[in-house]
């Protein structure tokens, strides 16, 4: 009987101690103020292991078998409506039996309360088994969670602070629909112009005499679009300028759509109607559906224009989301590969103790392993944000400490996750569509046909760098926001590598050491292209009067004109930054966890030569290279 | 009306000028003597360039629009025999109306006598609309010359060295029957354990008391093997030691087996039986199959034991002509991605406007030109190696030059074949799944449905880095010359190291020099890693009497034992062999055709940082990487 936790020792690791769990324990029991919570850490803890220990050996036991057959089986849409294969249909109602839909929401709603942490931890092991059925599993409680949390945002939800729970919420009839699971939800957001340039968004609600809104266009990619309740984004307001991003994004606003209702006598009426769900490569378990609108009535939320913001709430969410399927993926193209090398023997040997390919298999847990510990790390902290910002729900009831806790480590929570979420939806993707390639190559020939299961891994991988954010996109979100740190903070900027030049040089720890001088590179490389970005500007200045010179220096920014050469180089620097947090998640455990001292040392071994060339790429690849592409642009205009 | 080949710039610039065809003409007509081919090189040019011509319309025109469907229709098998899909069968009709069989097939039996080069070429364009329909017309043709290559080797091919042609030879009427598009061959090499440890090699072949051979056993992965003429390898002599891997090789022979017999009145006669075809990632108009023999009439080719040996002298040709396949494929990846990233805008821009997008493109575009160089060029020296080495065929009619031309320039050719090959297959195959990968991204949601094709290069190119020698394979083989060349010659090793170092520092021409830094550093990893492998050879020494040590020194090395250091980083170095063979290859272009600077200095601008980030990574990954590797190995035991 196969428990995809209990032989799993970096889980186990960080359901024991791995995670600062008093802190998060806490914050979720609301301060144990609730009769039917928790009375200690202990106490939740022991609780979230049984519940792991139960979905690991639901996932090992019904899921991983069913894998081939989730593949094999493609979803079709007939008469309007999408049929699901039998497999999935199947390890969908034991889910439901499980109550897992019921994970996460609170017990007033139904729920067991449980951390979002417990959730990716558990969502790891679906998607070790089967990623594309981890995806439309995040559609289920996910959704009741979204529900929840823009009803908190717009003001609909009342708390009863003395019980410290909910009073009333608005979409609570749903959210239990959404939990018993009778029916799942979705967000329809891209749009056949509009991929991640939101802006081009082009669906529009309108209003009728009454105030009731209705939304008429298309949208497409839609995963899970089958389900019941759709959040879409559509135009409220039109833009001021076709090309002005800004005024795009303004004129957004948020709605909820009820796809369908099911009537007496087993019939349905529906009102967004489902186009296809598309043939894709992979992640066959995962409707992708495209959808049109037609007046369809629609439900705001919160206030017009306020979309793109909802939108960005759960965004982090997801991403992270999208690292913990990266994981589950890299879980099973790991295993796979190592089965499969001791298994096939050449030359005397099994294959995996020939040296590459050990290298091969060194690398790829090692890899595992760090990006596991950097998604638990900004899952940690995105979970501490939120709930620390809830807190302020319980208003006169809160205690001096928790108002502290508000005020200052609330913003610093909300900081690292905004810092890590990028590098690690960017990396996890990435390096699984790698790993996934490579347990293919291990398995040589029969890695090849379907026979082994490593194709459908690469199969589905595939997705995981284009869906909520593409590499690319991670990229220069992760570029921007480092390089306007620098802008807006540039003293910090010298004493962090101050600090770091000193500690790699004289700290006492050689682990230590190695990781400032990974920091160094990192900070040299930003240093090296905010020097060429500010230079790009300067070159500027003559072309202006002198009077506006300290205006275009302090302001006039334009990131298409101004970042060229940080756009460029978007990607590399990313994944320096990416090794850097890497190494210093690492070494914040391997300062509590002395045996995790073993894992910081393997990834700095390979991250410091990757490093020292990505570092080497960023300052060699430059104006020439740039002027070359620019040429290239310019011919073919 | 698509032409792939006259769209193709830099394919008209080998078929124009970027072949030494004065030599490779001269050779394949002998010297101008018979009445029926090319008086001159310029005739034979205009012809190949309308061969060329006709290709490229009909791949483009023919198969490109069928390349959806060929994918669609997975071949099957009913009644003992494989169906092909409608769109192959159509499209191979066409090819045999076109006489491409008889593409490189000698004059006097039937054939058009051009080039392998001209087949190479026109290889890459079937590649570029199809690569599995390549693939499988490769084993046409290209197993008709075998036949030829075959029984010259052995002897049973006379010639009228007069008339400077064949007279006659052992396989003539299954040449014209392939030839003719009746028939095609395959090669059965692998089997369900054994790869590319060929001593393993279990099929059996027995004579019986009138001295007929009959095969028995399994074979695997046999590529377009439902075709008529199969040829085999199997164990005459059984291994004298299980482990001993030369042992093995010494008792493999080759036979030609004919599979079936056609009866009249449309029955057929099996001797081979198709046990199944591979359900695979892609690929899909190839077919795959496996084979069982069972007491299978076969004919003995050569000699007793020297299996091993005949099947090298295919394996070069058979590995070039997967860097052409690798090359079409990446063509259409780069072509697909350009009008993608053309058609589509982002953030008021079309995709490839972005530095970041056009970044990608650019390096798709340089590697194309690079791989494709290198490719042409290896398959130049080979075709050069082999048809210098059958101008003794012509015995006393050969002339003085042409006798010293064997003499001297044969071996030149086959050594830089030699050397080029296991680079070429490497990074051919290697930067087909990175490009193929690429496209997909490049089209984000798109990419990874079925709408635009890109998901079906990167599951077409899966195959690549596996089929004939995985990458793993072609790295152990360039290192292990490239080090043996060194113990070998090492007053040449230092000769070429100080000929870099000087040409670095003080050539006039600034692309030779950078070149030369290009070599010295691939020259510091190869002196690394050989002093790594002497200093570990060394350390054993005072384990042995002294009397011993210059037997051991000298002879007693044991790859498994000794190369441990250079097999872990046998990729790495194969990487850095490969950017230094092409930048030698592009420099001997550049000297000749100063249009083809640009592309040099464009590689350069990569291959510099790459080399220096994989030389780091050959000395950084050192003694206590591997003791880690091989601790974990003994862990595992």
């Amino acid at each position: 009987m196969a428990n995809f936790y209990t032989d799993n020792e970096d889980l186990l690791f960080y359901m024991r101690d791995g995670v600062d769990w008093a802190s998060l324990v806490e914050i979720t029991e609301y301060g144990f103020r609730t009769a039917e919570g928790y009375k200690d850490v202990k106490e939740a803890l022991a609780s979230y292991h049984e519940i792991a220990e139960m979905v690991g050996d639901l996932i090992g036991n019904e899921l991983a078998p069913r894998a081939a057959k989730i593949d094999a089986e493609h979803p079709s849409v007939k008469d309007g409506e999408v049929v699901e294969g039998r497999a999935m249909r199947d390890i969908f109602k034991k889910m439901r039996e499980a109550e897992l839909h019921r994970l996460c929401l609170p017990r007033e709603l139904g729920g067991l309360n449980a951390p979002l942490m417990v959730y990716f931890l558990c969502g790891e092991m679906i998607a070790r088994a089967d990623v594309s059925s981890m995806t439309h599993f995040s559609f289920h409680g996910g959704m009741g969670l979204a529900m929840l949390a823009f009803s908190i945002h717009e003001g609909t939800t009342r708390f009863d602070t003395k019980q410290a729970q909910i009073a009333q919420t608005r979409f609570e009839k749903e959210i239990e629909e959404i939990a018993s699971g009778k029916a799942w939800g979705c967000m329809d957001i891209t749009e056949p112009d509009a991929g991640s340039d939101m802006a081009k968004l082009r669906a529009r609600a309108e209003q009728d005499a009454e105030g009731n809104w209705y939304i008429t266009g298309q949208k497409i990619f839609i995963t899970s679009g089958h389900g019941k309740y759709h959040f879409v984004i559509a135009r409220t307001e039109p833009a001021a300028r076709e090309e002005d991003t800004f005024a795009g994004l303004k004129g957004l606003s948020m709605f909820l759509v009820k796809a369908y209702e099911d009537l007496p006598g087993g019939k349905r009426e529906r009102y967004v109607t489902i186009e296809r769900v598309e043939e894709k490569l992979g992640h066959n378990g995962s409707v992708t559906a495209a959808l049109s609108f037609e007046r369809t009535p629609a439900a705001l939320i919160g206030k017009r224009g306020e979309g793109f913001r909802y939108m960005l709430t759960l965004m982090n969410n997801a991403r992270v989301g999208v690292g913990f399927e990266s994981i589950g993926l890299m879980e099973a193209a790991y295993r796979m590969a190592c089965a499969y090398a001791e298994e096939r023997h050449s030359m005397g040997k099994a294959i995996g103790r020939h040296e590459m390919i050990a290298d091969y298999l060194d690398e790829m847990k090692t890899d595992l392993q760090a990006i596991r510990a950097l998604c638990v790390t900004a899952a940690y902290h995105e979970e501490m944000s939120q709930k620390l910002r809830l807190l302020e729900r319980f208003g006169e009831e809160m205690s001096e400490s928790e108002r502290q806790r508000v005020r200052k480590d609330q913003p610093r929570h909300q900081r690292m996750a905004r810092r890590l979420t990028p590098l690690l939806k960017y990396i996890a993707a990435e390096k699984a569509v790698d790993h996934a390639r490579r347990a293919v190559q291990i398995h040589g020939g029969v890695g090849y046909t379907r026979e082994y299961g490593a194709e459908k891994l690469l199969r589905d991988a595939m997705v995981l760098p284009i869906y909520e954010g593409t590499s690319q996109i991670q990229s220069l979100m992760a570029m921007k926001d480092t390089l306007t740190g620098i802008l807006q903070h540039p003293r910090e900027f010298v004493t962090r590598q101050a600090k770091a030049r000193l500690q790699s040089i004289s700290a006492e720890d050689t682990l230590v050491r190695r990781v400032a001088k990974i920091q160094v590179l990192s900070l040299s490389a930003q240093q090296h292209l905010m020097t060429r970005t500010i230079f790009a500007k300067l070159k500027q200045l003559p072309e202006k009067p002198f009077s506006a010179w300290f205006e275009t220096l302090s302001k006039d920014w334009d990131p298409k004109r101004d970042f060229a050469m940080a756009m460029l180089h978007a990607e590399r620097l990313t994944r320096i930054l990416t090794d850097e947090a890497i190494c210093e998640v690492l070494l914040e455990q391997s300062q509590k966890h002395t045996q995790r001292r073993a894992l910081l040392s393997a990834w700095l071994d390979r991250a410091e030569t990757r490093c020292r060339g990505l570092y080497d790429e960023i300052v060699s690849l430059g104006e020439d290279h740039l002027a070359r592409l620019q040429g290239q642009d310019r011919e073919a205009q």
